[in-house]
């Protein structure tokens, strides 16, 4: 995500990645998949039928236990590859600006993306899933249980994404 | 969370919070609610009605743009009162013990939580949501739109929740 600002787009005065930060984190694993940049990703992970692989870390193992009783999965990872300064973007798909935190866009303060996804297997410290659009390579953060009763909200409605002039274009932002 | 371990818990040799970061955070707000320690946060921010209030710094605050259009979003906090080296932990409400992977406990390597919310109102910087359980004061990471499209599956399962063997007990570990 290093392409210049496009018009209407506003960079911040600082950019996070050159502040001291808040808080550190630590990697906990990678992610494996068939896409080497971006530009090769699919538009949407829920729409992927592609089975990625995530390895965790041998010092982690153990937080693995239980997992497999899981259907979905709440990924949290690193762009390691995104800007952390746009905070107001104009996606390929809009005639419209918004704001990062109105996107699912990688390019945000702090980089962290989140996909649901279902556990296909595990074996030791590799699972099998399905529903990521990331690049190989990306450094996991965390993995969470998807419990319906909370994170399900068939209701919910992002009414400047319905109202998008150019829904047709390819983005990366979403 | 700095209780001692319970029985069948199993700490990090290498505590994360000690380890070099791999990664950086900044702050981009802080959550506003009525809880000044976990004893009184409720059991599931889902099941509360209580609305909350997120502030968001200044600087950030063109991130918003658009933000008004969505009815749920994703809100990713730092649990900064939250050991960081249980990997394998025993809620109360289960008589077996689960990685912290398989759990929403606020105690794992990298202490993101994650809540959907209800968006209520914005005014300005100040956005009122329903749908948190964080104590006062909880660092801000990240703001996300929810996409039913994406984010949302109701068949959803977790094993061992289904079968925990006290679910009437009370715990913060989820």
């Amino acid at each position: 995500m290093s392409d210049a600002p496009r018009p209407g787009e506003i960079a911040l005065h600082k950019d996070p990645a050159e502040q001291p930060p808040d808080c550190g984190l630590v990697f906990i694993g990678r992610i494996e998949t068939p896409w080497e940049d971006r530009h090769a990703c699919p538009r949407r992970g829920a729409g992927s039928d592609t089975i990625c692989t995530v390895q965790v870390d041998e010092q982690f193992a153990e937080g693995l236990k239980s997992l497999e009783s899981c259907s979905h999965l709440i990924l949290l990872y690193w762009m390691h590859e995104a800007r952390r300064d746009l905070i107001v973007q104009a996606p390929a798909f809009d005639s419209v600006t918004h704001g990062c935190f109105a996107l699912r866009s990688p390019v945000r303060p702090n980089p962290i993306a989140l996909s649901v996804v279902e556990l296909v297997a595990i074996e030791g410290r590799t699972l099998s899933v399905r529903g990521l659009d990331c690049i190989n390579g990306t450094p996991l953060i965390d993995i969470k249980p998807y419990f319906a009763a909370n994170d399900c909200v068939p209701e919910a409605s992002v009414g400047w994404h319905k109202d998008r002039t150019h829904p047709e274009r390819r983005s990366k932002d979403l």
